[in-house]
Protein backbone atom coordinates (compact mmCIF):
# COMPACT_ATOMS: atom_id res chain seq x y z
CA UNK A 1 0.00 0.00 0.00
CA UNK A 2 1.52 3.32 -1.25
CA UNK A 3 0.79 6.89 0.55
CA UNK A 4 -2.78 8.29 0.32
CA UNK A 5 -4.21 4.82 0.23
CA UNK A 6 -2.84 4.46 -3.82
CA UNK A 7 -2.60 1.92 -5.02
CA UNK A 8 -2.43 2.38 -8.61
CA UNK A 9 -1.11 5.80 -10.70
CA UNK A 10 -3.38 6.81 -13.70
CA UNK A 11 -1.72 9.27 -16.23
CA UNK A 12 -3.18 11.47 -18.21
CA UNK A 13 -0.45 11.49 -21.48
CA UNK A 14 -0.74 14.21 -23.83
CA UNK A 15 1.57 17.00 -22.10
CA UNK A 16 1.50 14.86 -18.89
CA UNK A 17 4.08 12.59 -20.01
CA UNK A 18 5.00 13.17 -23.97
CA UNK A 19 6.01 16.99 -24.88
CA UNK A 20 3.35 16.36 -28.00
CA UNK A 21 4.14 20.03 -29.29
CA UNK A 22 8.18 19.77 -30.21
CA UNK A 23 7.70 16.39 -31.13
CA UNK A 24 5.28 17.40 -33.90
CA UNK A 25 7.00 20.74 -34.75
CA UNK A 26 10.20 18.20 -35.40
CA UNK A 27 8.31 15.57 -37.49
CA UNK A 28 6.54 19.06 -39.25
CA UNK A 29 10.26 20.24 -40.34
CA UNK A 30 11.35 17.01 -41.39
CA UNK A 31 8.11 16.03 -43.56
CA UNK A 32 8.55 19.85 -45.14
CA UNK A 33 12.55 18.86 -45.70
CA UNK A 34 11.97 15.70 -47.21
CA UNK A 35 8.98 17.06 -49.65
CA UNK A 36 9.82 20.45 -50.47
CA UNK A 37 6.70 21.96 -48.36
CA UNK A 38 7.50 25.56 -47.04
CA UNK A 39 5.35 26.19 -43.73
CA UNK A 40 4.92 27.42 -40.43
CA UNK A 41 5.76 23.74 -38.47
CA UNK A 42 4.87 25.46 -34.95
CA UNK A 43 1.59 27.35 -36.13
CA UNK A 44 0.53 23.99 -38.08
CA UNK A 45 0.78 22.08 -35.04
CA UNK A 46 -0.78 24.21 -32.33
CA UNK A 47 -3.73 24.33 -35.20
CA UNK A 48 -4.02 20.68 -35.26
CA UNK A 49 -3.90 20.26 -31.31
CA UNK A 50 -6.11 22.99 -31.26
CA UNK A 51 -8.84 20.86 -33.23
CA UNK A 52 -9.39 18.57 -30.86
CA UNK A 53 -11.30 19.66 -27.82
CA UNK A 54 -13.79 21.31 -29.94
CA UNK A 55 -14.13 17.70 -31.83
CA UNK A 56 -14.35 15.75 -29.24
CA UNK A 57 -16.94 18.68 -27.11
CA UNK A 58 -18.81 17.69 -29.98
CA UNK A 59 -19.00 13.60 -29.45
CA UNK A 60 -19.25 14.46 -25.83
CA UNK A 61 -22.80 16.78 -26.33
CA UNK A 62 -23.68 13.74 -29.32
CA UNK A 63 -23.52 15.89 -32.03
CA UNK A 64 -21.12 13.96 -33.55
CA UNK A 65 -20.35 9.91 -33.45
CA UNK A 66 -17.81 8.14 -31.98
CA UNK A 67 -14.48 8.49 -33.70
CA UNK A 68 -11.38 7.86 -32.14
CA UNK A 69 -8.51 10.87 -31.16
CA UNK A 70 -6.13 9.11 -34.46
CA UNK A 71 -9.11 10.15 -36.75
CA UNK A 72 -10.06 13.55 -35.05
CA UNK A 73 -6.32 13.88 -35.54
CA UNK A 74 -6.50 12.83 -39.04
CA UNK A 75 -9.80 15.00 -39.87
CA UNK A 76 -8.19 18.22 -38.48
CA UNK A 77 -4.78 16.99 -40.73
CA UNK A 78 -7.09 16.90 -44.29
CA UNK A 79 -8.48 19.98 -43.05
CA UNK A 80 -4.89 21.80 -42.22
CA UNK A 81 -3.41 20.67 -45.42
CA UNK A 82 -6.17 21.83 -47.77
CA UNK A 83 -6.45 25.28 -45.87
CA UNK A 84 -2.80 25.45 -46.29
CA UNK A 85 -2.63 24.35 -49.83
CA UNK A 86 -0.26 22.02 -48.92
CA UNK A 87 -0.68 19.03 -51.49
CA UNK A 88 1.57 16.58 -53.43
CA UNK A 89 1.28 14.34 -49.96
CA UNK A 90 0.63 10.82 -50.66
CA UNK A 91 -1.97 8.57 -49.12
CA UNK A 92 1.07 7.16 -47.37
CA UNK A 93 2.59 9.93 -46.50
CA UNK A 94 -0.14 11.55 -44.64
CA UNK A 95 -1.16 8.90 -42.94
CA UNK A 96 2.58 8.71 -41.83
CA UNK A 97 2.48 11.94 -40.47
CA UNK A 98 -0.39 11.71 -38.81
CA UNK A 99 1.18 8.58 -36.91
CA UNK A 100 3.60 11.36 -35.10
CA UNK A 101 1.27 11.53 -32.66
CA UNK A 102 2.23 7.92 -32.44
CA UNK A 103 5.64 8.94 -31.88
CA UNK A 104 5.64 11.61 -29.16
CA UNK A 105 8.92 12.21 -26.94
CA UNK A 106 8.86 11.84 -23.49
CA UNK A 107 9.52 14.76 -21.31
CA UNK A 108 13.01 14.35 -19.70
CA UNK A 109 11.31 13.12 -16.18
CA UNK A 110 8.89 10.79 -17.17
CA UNK A 111 10.45 7.59 -17.95
CA UNK A 112 13.00 7.91 -14.52
CA UNK A 113 9.61 9.26 -12.87
CA UNK A 114 7.72 6.24 -14.05
CA UNK A 115 10.08 3.39 -13.15
CA UNK A 116 10.59 4.64 -9.58
CA UNK A 117 6.47 4.82 -9.68
CA UNK A 118 6.07 1.22 -10.94
CA UNK A 119 7.99 0.06 -8.13
CA UNK A 120 5.64 1.03 -5.44
CA UNK A 121 2.54 1.37 -7.76
CA UNK A 122 0.86 0.05 -10.71
CA UNK A 123 0.77 3.23 -13.44
CA UNK A 124 -1.43 2.69 -16.19
CA UNK A 125 -2.01 5.68 -19.00
CA UNK A 126 -5.66 6.92 -18.50
CA UNK A 127 -5.54 9.07 -21.52
CA UNK A 128 -7.75 10.64 -24.57
CA UNK A 129 -6.13 8.90 -27.11
CA UNK A 130 -6.61 5.28 -27.97
CA UNK A 131 -5.37 1.79 -27.44
CA UNK A 132 -3.11 1.61 -30.48
CA UNK A 133 -2.02 4.74 -30.53
CA UNK A 134 -1.10 4.70 -26.56
CA UNK A 135 0.55 1.04 -27.23
CA UNK A 136 2.75 2.63 -30.16
CA UNK A 137 3.59 5.38 -28.52
CA UNK A 138 4.64 3.53 -25.03
CA UNK A 139 6.73 1.23 -27.47
CA UNK A 140 8.78 3.80 -29.16
CA UNK A 141 9.41 6.15 -26.20
CA UNK A 142 9.82 3.32 -23.72
CA UNK A 143 7.22 4.33 -21.34
CA UNK A 144 7.10 1.30 -18.93
CA UNK A 145 3.19 1.26 -18.35
CA UNK A 146 1.95 -1.89 -16.53
CA UNK A 147 -1.14 -1.78 -19.09
CA UNK A 148 -2.46 1.00 -20.71
CA UNK A 149 -6.27 2.10 -20.13
CA UNK A 150 -7.92 4.11 -23.21
CA UNK A 151 -11.53 5.77 -23.59
CA UNK A 152 -12.01 3.78 -26.60
CA UNK A 153 -12.53 0.88 -23.71
CA UNK A 154 -14.95 3.23 -22.60
CA UNK A 155 -16.62 4.55 -25.96
CA UNK A 156 -16.18 8.00 -24.25
CA UNK A 157 -13.80 11.08 -24.10
CA UNK A 158 -12.58 12.10 -20.41
CA UNK A 159 -13.62 14.13 -18.24
CA UNK A 160 -16.61 11.55 -18.52
CA UNK A 161 -17.40 9.92 -15.06
CA UNK A 162 -16.83 6.33 -16.85
CA UNK A 163 -13.86 7.09 -17.99
CA UNK A 164 -12.16 7.26 -14.53
CA UNK A 165 -14.43 5.15 -13.13
CA UNK A 166 -14.10 2.76 -15.77
CA UNK A 167 -10.51 2.85 -14.93
CA UNK A 168 -10.67 2.27 -11.27
CA UNK A 169 -13.03 -1.21 -11.95
CA UNK A 170 -10.11 -2.31 -14.78
CA UNK A 171 -7.81 -2.26 -11.98
CA UNK A 172 -9.70 -4.09 -9.56
CA UNK A 173 -9.76 -1.02 -7.48
CA UNK A 174 -12.01 1.09 -5.50
CA UNK A 175 -11.66 4.73 -7.29
CA UNK A 176 -10.36 6.31 -4.15
CA UNK A 177 -6.95 3.98 -4.54
CA UNK A 178 -6.24 5.45 -7.68
CA UNK A 179 -4.32 8.83 -8.55
CA UNK A 180 -5.10 10.29 -11.61
CA UNK A 181 -1.81 12.32 -12.32
CA UNK A 182 -2.40 15.49 -15.09
CA UNK A 183 -0.79 18.51 -16.07
CA UNK A 184 -4.58 19.51 -16.84
CA UNK A 185 -6.57 20.89 -13.71
CA UNK A 186 -10.17 19.99 -16.17
CA UNK A 187 -8.92 16.39 -15.80
CA UNK A 188 -7.99 16.72 -12.32
CA UNK A 189 -11.62 18.42 -11.06
CA UNK A 190 -13.13 15.32 -13.08
CA UNK A 191 -11.11 12.79 -10.97
CA UNK A 192 -11.60 14.58 -7.94
CA UNK A 193 -15.61 14.81 -8.17
CA UNK A 194 -15.44 10.83 -8.90
CA UNK A 195 -13.17 10.00 -5.96
CA UNK A 196 -9.92 9.49 -6.93
CA UNK A 197 -6.77 11.06 -5.89
CA UNK A 198 -4.94 13.67 -7.55
CA UNK A 199 -1.64 13.99 -8.64
CA UNK A 200 -0.83 17.84 -10.57
CA UNK A 201 2.41 17.48 -12.88
CA UNK A 202 3.13 21.27 -14.13
CA UNK A 203 4.02 21.26 -17.74
CA UNK A 204 4.36 25.03 -18.19
CA UNK A 205 5.46 24.59 -21.54
CA UNK A 206 3.09 21.81 -23.19
CA UNK A 207 1.51 24.88 -25.29
CA UNK A 208 4.76 26.76 -25.79
CA UNK A 209 6.44 29.75 -24.79
CA UNK A 210 2.82 31.32 -24.60
CA UNK A 211 0.90 28.95 -22.76
CA UNK A 212 -1.77 30.73 -20.81
CA UNK A 213 -3.62 27.45 -19.29
CA UNK A 214 -2.50 24.87 -16.62
CA UNK A 215 0.26 27.04 -15.68
CA UNK A 216 -0.18 26.76 -11.65
CA UNK A 217 -2.81 24.02 -10.33
CA UNK A 218 -6.17 25.85 -9.49
CA UNK A 219 -6.99 23.99 -6.46
CA UNK A 220 -4.84 22.25 -3.80
CA UNK A 221 -4.31 18.76 -5.34
CA UNK A 222 -3.46 15.57 -3.35
CA UNK A 223 0.08 15.96 -4.76
CA UNK A 224 1.48 18.67 -6.90
CA UNK A 225 5.05 18.44 -8.38
CA UNK A 226 7.04 19.81 -11.28
CA UNK A 227 7.60 16.53 -12.71
CA UNK A 228 7.12 12.88 -12.54
CA UNK A 229 10.55 12.17 -10.54
CA UNK A 230 9.12 14.80 -8.02
CA UNK A 231 5.89 12.89 -7.70
CA UNK A 232 8.02 9.75 -7.27
CA UNK A 233 9.77 11.51 -4.49
CA UNK A 234 6.56 12.78 -2.91
CA UNK A 235 4.48 9.88 -2.97
CA UNK A 236 7.42 7.73 -1.55
CA UNK A 237 8.90 5.83 -4.44
CA UNK B 1 7.58 -5.91 -39.84
CA UNK B 2 8.50 -9.26 -38.27
CA UNK B 3 7.92 -12.65 -40.14
CA UNK B 4 4.77 -13.78 -41.93
CA UNK B 5 3.63 -10.26 -41.81
CA UNK B 6 3.02 -10.40 -37.73
CA UNK B 7 3.46 -7.07 -35.74
CA UNK B 8 2.26 -8.25 -32.64
CA UNK B 9 2.04 -11.58 -30.93
CA UNK B 10 -1.14 -11.86 -28.46
CA UNK B 11 -0.19 -14.47 -25.50
CA UNK B 12 -2.61 -16.87 -23.64
CA UNK B 13 -1.20 -16.85 -20.41
CA UNK B 14 -2.92 -19.74 -17.82
CA UNK B 15 -0.19 -22.35 -18.70
CA UNK B 16 1.36 -20.90 -21.78
CA UNK B 17 3.35 -18.17 -19.99
CA UNK B 18 2.90 -19.07 -16.51
CA UNK B 19 2.47 -22.54 -14.44
CA UNK B 20 -0.22 -22.14 -12.56
CA UNK B 21 -0.37 -25.46 -11.39
CA UNK B 22 3.30 -25.47 -9.56
CA UNK B 23 2.36 -22.25 -8.32
CA UNK B 24 -1.40 -23.35 -6.71
CA UNK B 25 0.14 -25.95 -5.12
CA UNK B 26 2.65 -24.20 -3.20
CA UNK B 27 0.23 -21.97 -2.16
CA UNK B 28 -1.94 -24.33 -0.60
CA UNK B 29 0.83 -26.17 0.72
CA UNK B 30 2.14 -22.62 2.62
CA UNK B 31 -1.39 -21.88 3.51
CA UNK B 32 -1.85 -25.22 5.27
CA UNK B 33 1.10 -25.32 6.93
CA UNK B 34 0.25 -21.57 8.17
CA UNK B 35 -3.44 -22.58 9.23
CA UNK B 36 -2.85 -25.88 10.12
CA UNK B 37 -5.03 -27.37 7.61
CA UNK B 38 -4.11 -30.80 5.93
CA UNK B 39 -4.78 -31.78 2.39
CA UNK B 40 -3.65 -32.81 -1.05
CA UNK B 41 -2.92 -29.60 -2.27
CA UNK B 42 -1.72 -30.92 -5.73
CA UNK B 43 -5.37 -32.68 -6.00
CA UNK B 44 -7.18 -29.70 -4.39
CA UNK B 45 -5.22 -27.49 -7.45
CA UNK B 46 -6.49 -30.07 -9.73
CA UNK B 47 -9.80 -29.77 -9.21
CA UNK B 48 -9.92 -26.23 -8.34
CA UNK B 49 -8.76 -26.16 -11.88
CA UNK B 50 -11.19 -28.26 -13.44
CA UNK B 51 -14.02 -25.85 -12.53
CA UNK B 52 -12.90 -23.29 -14.74
CA UNK B 53 -13.82 -24.77 -18.47
CA UNK B 54 -17.24 -25.96 -17.43
CA UNK B 55 -18.23 -22.23 -15.81
CA UNK B 56 -16.89 -20.34 -18.88
CA UNK B 57 -18.93 -22.78 -21.19
CA UNK B 58 -22.25 -21.67 -19.06
CA UNK B 59 -21.34 -18.60 -19.35
CA UNK B 60 -20.56 -19.25 -23.17
CA UNK B 61 -24.11 -21.14 -23.74
CA UNK B 62 -26.20 -18.29 -22.30
CA UNK B 63 -26.95 -20.65 -18.99
CA UNK B 64 -24.54 -18.20 -16.70
CA UNK B 65 -24.31 -15.02 -16.40
CA UNK B 66 -21.08 -13.26 -17.05
CA UNK B 67 -18.50 -13.31 -14.59
CA UNK B 68 -15.05 -12.77 -14.44
CA UNK B 69 -13.11 -15.78 -13.92
CA UNK B 70 -11.75 -14.08 -10.61
CA UNK B 71 -15.32 -14.49 -9.43
CA UNK B 72 -15.27 -18.04 -11.36
CA UNK B 73 -12.17 -19.01 -9.01
CA UNK B 74 -13.75 -18.12 -5.62
CA UNK B 75 -16.91 -19.43 -6.41
CA UNK B 76 -14.99 -23.16 -6.93
CA UNK B 77 -12.98 -22.37 -3.81
CA UNK B 78 -15.89 -22.11 -1.41
CA UNK B 79 -17.35 -24.63 -3.17
CA UNK B 80 -14.57 -27.45 -2.84
CA UNK B 81 -13.39 -26.14 0.97
CA UNK B 82 -16.64 -26.72 1.61
CA UNK B 83 -16.73 -30.14 0.14
CA UNK B 84 -13.31 -31.30 1.96
CA UNK B 85 -14.65 -29.78 5.27
CA UNK B 86 -11.97 -27.15 5.46
CA UNK B 87 -13.15 -24.46 8.13
CA UNK B 88 -11.76 -21.51 10.28
CA UNK B 89 -10.51 -19.63 6.95
CA UNK B 90 -11.52 -15.80 7.60
CA UNK B 91 -13.08 -14.24 4.65
CA UNK B 92 -9.46 -12.24 4.03
CA UNK B 93 -7.68 -15.45 3.87
CA UNK B 94 -9.89 -16.78 1.74
CA UNK B 95 -10.02 -13.83 -0.87
CA UNK B 96 -5.87 -13.83 -0.10
CA UNK B 97 -5.78 -17.46 -1.12
CA UNK B 98 -8.05 -16.62 -3.96
CA UNK B 99 -5.55 -14.49 -5.54
CA UNK B 100 -3.25 -16.43 -5.53
CA UNK B 101 -4.03 -16.79 -9.32
CA UNK B 102 -2.68 -13.50 -9.65
CA UNK B 103 0.89 -14.51 -8.44
CA UNK B 104 1.52 -17.47 -10.60
CA UNK B 105 5.25 -17.86 -11.71
CA UNK B 106 6.44 -17.93 -14.98
CA UNK B 107 7.72 -20.86 -16.74
CA UNK B 108 11.95 -20.11 -17.01
CA UNK B 109 11.47 -19.31 -20.75
CA UNK B 110 8.50 -16.98 -20.31
CA UNK B 111 10.54 -13.67 -19.35
CA UNK B 112 14.03 -13.74 -21.32
CA UNK B 113 11.64 -15.19 -24.30
CA UNK B 114 8.84 -12.10 -24.22
CA UNK B 115 12.06 -9.31 -23.79
CA UNK B 116 13.22 -10.80 -27.18
CA UNK B 117 10.01 -11.14 -28.82
CA UNK B 118 9.03 -7.76 -27.70
CA UNK B 119 12.38 -5.80 -29.45
CA UNK B 120 10.35 -6.46 -33.01
CA UNK B 121 6.78 -7.00 -31.82
CA UNK B 122 4.63 -5.78 -30.00
CA UNK B 123 3.74 -8.29 -26.97
CA UNK B 124 0.17 -8.23 -25.03
CA UNK B 125 -1.64 -10.82 -23.25
CA UNK B 126 -4.87 -11.98 -24.74
CA UNK B 127 -6.44 -14.28 -21.78
CA UNK B 128 -9.62 -15.38 -19.90
CA UNK B 129 -8.35 -13.97 -16.95
CA UNK B 130 -9.71 -10.37 -15.98
CA UNK B 131 -8.02 -7.41 -16.45
CA UNK B 132 -6.96 -6.41 -12.76
CA UNK B 133 -5.62 -10.18 -12.43
CA UNK B 134 -3.35 -9.90 -15.35
CA UNK B 135 -1.99 -6.70 -14.50
CA UNK B 136 -0.71 -7.80 -10.94
CA UNK B 137 0.14 -10.82 -12.14
CA UNK B 138 2.37 -9.30 -14.69
CA UNK B 139 3.72 -7.01 -11.69
CA UNK B 140 4.61 -10.13 -9.88
CA UNK B 141 6.35 -12.24 -12.25
CA UNK B 142 8.32 -9.54 -14.38
CA UNK B 143 6.24 -10.42 -17.33
CA UNK B 144 7.62 -7.19 -19.78
CA UNK B 145 4.22 -6.77 -21.93
CA UNK B 146 3.07 -3.69 -23.89
CA UNK B 147 -0.51 -3.76 -22.88
CA UNK B 148 -3.18 -6.39 -21.15
CA UNK B 149 -6.04 -7.48 -23.30
CA UNK B 150 -8.72 -9.19 -21.48
CA UNK B 151 -12.04 -11.04 -22.10
CA UNK B 152 -13.45 -8.63 -19.65
CA UNK B 153 -12.72 -6.04 -22.45
CA UNK B 154 -15.20 -7.76 -24.38
CA UNK B 155 -17.60 -8.91 -22.34
CA UNK B 156 -17.17 -12.74 -23.32
CA UNK B 157 -14.76 -15.91 -23.00
CA UNK B 158 -12.17 -17.06 -25.78
CA UNK B 159 -12.85 -18.65 -28.14
CA UNK B 160 -15.35 -16.20 -28.93
CA UNK B 161 -13.97 -14.56 -32.25
CA UNK B 162 -15.19 -11.36 -30.91
CA UNK B 163 -12.21 -11.77 -28.35
CA UNK B 164 -9.23 -12.41 -31.00
CA UNK B 165 -10.69 -9.81 -33.27
CA UNK B 166 -11.18 -7.21 -30.80
CA UNK B 167 -7.90 -7.66 -29.81
CA UNK B 168 -6.65 -6.86 -32.74
CA UNK B 169 -8.58 -3.94 -33.83
CA UNK B 170 -7.95 -2.47 -30.31
CA UNK B 171 -3.89 -2.38 -31.49
CA UNK B 172 -5.12 -1.18 -34.56
CA UNK B 173 -3.89 -4.52 -36.74
CA UNK B 174 -5.54 -6.59 -39.25
CA UNK B 175 -6.46 -9.61 -37.75
CA UNK B 176 -3.41 -11.32 -39.97
CA UNK B 177 -0.80 -8.98 -38.44
CA UNK B 178 -1.78 -10.46 -35.06
CA UNK B 179 -0.04 -14.00 -34.09
CA UNK B 180 -1.49 -16.19 -31.07
CA UNK B 181 0.47 -17.55 -28.94
CA UNK B 182 -0.83 -20.77 -27.24
CA UNK B 183 -0.23 -24.29 -25.48
CA UNK B 184 -4.21 -25.02 -26.26
CA UNK B 185 -4.86 -26.09 -29.79
CA UNK B 186 -8.19 -25.27 -29.19
CA UNK B 187 -7.73 -21.46 -28.78
CA UNK B 188 -4.82 -21.69 -31.83
CA UNK B 189 -7.66 -23.52 -34.15
CA UNK B 190 -9.89 -20.25 -33.00
CA UNK B 191 -7.53 -17.80 -33.76
CA UNK B 192 -6.28 -19.29 -36.99
CA UNK B 193 -10.15 -19.30 -38.17
CA UNK B 194 -10.62 -15.50 -37.56
CA UNK B 195 -7.68 -15.00 -39.78
CA UNK B 196 -4.74 -14.64 -37.25
CA UNK B 197 -1.19 -16.20 -37.55
CA UNK B 198 -1.06 -19.16 -34.75
CA UNK B 199 2.30 -20.20 -32.44
CA UNK B 200 2.23 -22.94 -30.54
CA UNK B 201 4.29 -23.25 -27.12
CA UNK B 202 4.29 -26.87 -26.14
CA UNK B 203 3.89 -27.28 -22.31
CA UNK B 204 3.71 -31.07 -21.72
CA UNK B 205 3.84 -30.33 -17.62
CA UNK B 206 0.98 -27.65 -17.46
CA UNK B 207 -1.56 -30.68 -15.94
CA UNK B 208 1.36 -32.38 -13.98
CA UNK B 209 3.02 -35.66 -14.60
CA UNK B 210 -0.25 -37.06 -15.85
CA UNK B 211 -1.32 -34.80 -18.59
CA UNK B 212 -3.04 -36.08 -20.92
CA UNK B 213 -4.18 -33.09 -23.59
CA UNK B 214 -2.34 -30.84 -25.49
CA UNK B 215 1.08 -32.40 -25.62
CA UNK B 216 1.82 -32.36 -29.64
CA UNK B 217 -0.17 -29.48 -31.71
CA UNK B 218 -3.25 -31.11 -33.43
CA UNK B 219 -2.26 -29.40 -36.90
CA UNK B 220 0.31 -27.76 -38.50
CA UNK B 221 0.03 -24.25 -36.89
CA UNK B 222 2.29 -21.34 -38.36
CA UNK B 223 5.12 -21.58 -35.71
CA UNK B 224 4.97 -24.89 -32.96
CA UNK B 225 7.70 -24.19 -30.33
CA UNK B 226 8.99 -25.82 -27.40
CA UNK B 227 9.40 -22.30 -25.24
CA UNK B 228 8.50 -18.81 -25.52
CA UNK B 229 12.63 -18.55 -26.43
CA UNK B 230 11.85 -20.81 -29.40
CA UNK B 231 8.92 -18.91 -30.45
CA UNK B 232 11.31 -15.89 -30.21
CA UNK B 233 14.39 -17.60 -32.24
CA UNK B 234 11.58 -18.62 -34.50
CA UNK B 235 10.13 -15.23 -34.98
CA UNK B 236 13.54 -13.62 -35.82
CA UNK B 237 14.00 -11.91 -32.42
Amino acid sequence: MGLLGVKAIAFDVFGTVVDWRSSLIREGEALGRAKGISADWAAFTDAWQAGKEPAIERIRLGAAPWSTLDAIHRARLDLLLGQLGISGLEEEEKDQFNRAWHRLAPWPDSVPGLQRLKRHYAVTTLSNGNFSALVNMARHAGLPWDCVIAVDLFGCYKPAPETYLGAADLLGLAPGEVMLAAAHNYDLRAAHANGLRTGYIRRPLEFGPGQKTDIEPDQTWDVMAESIEELAEKMGA
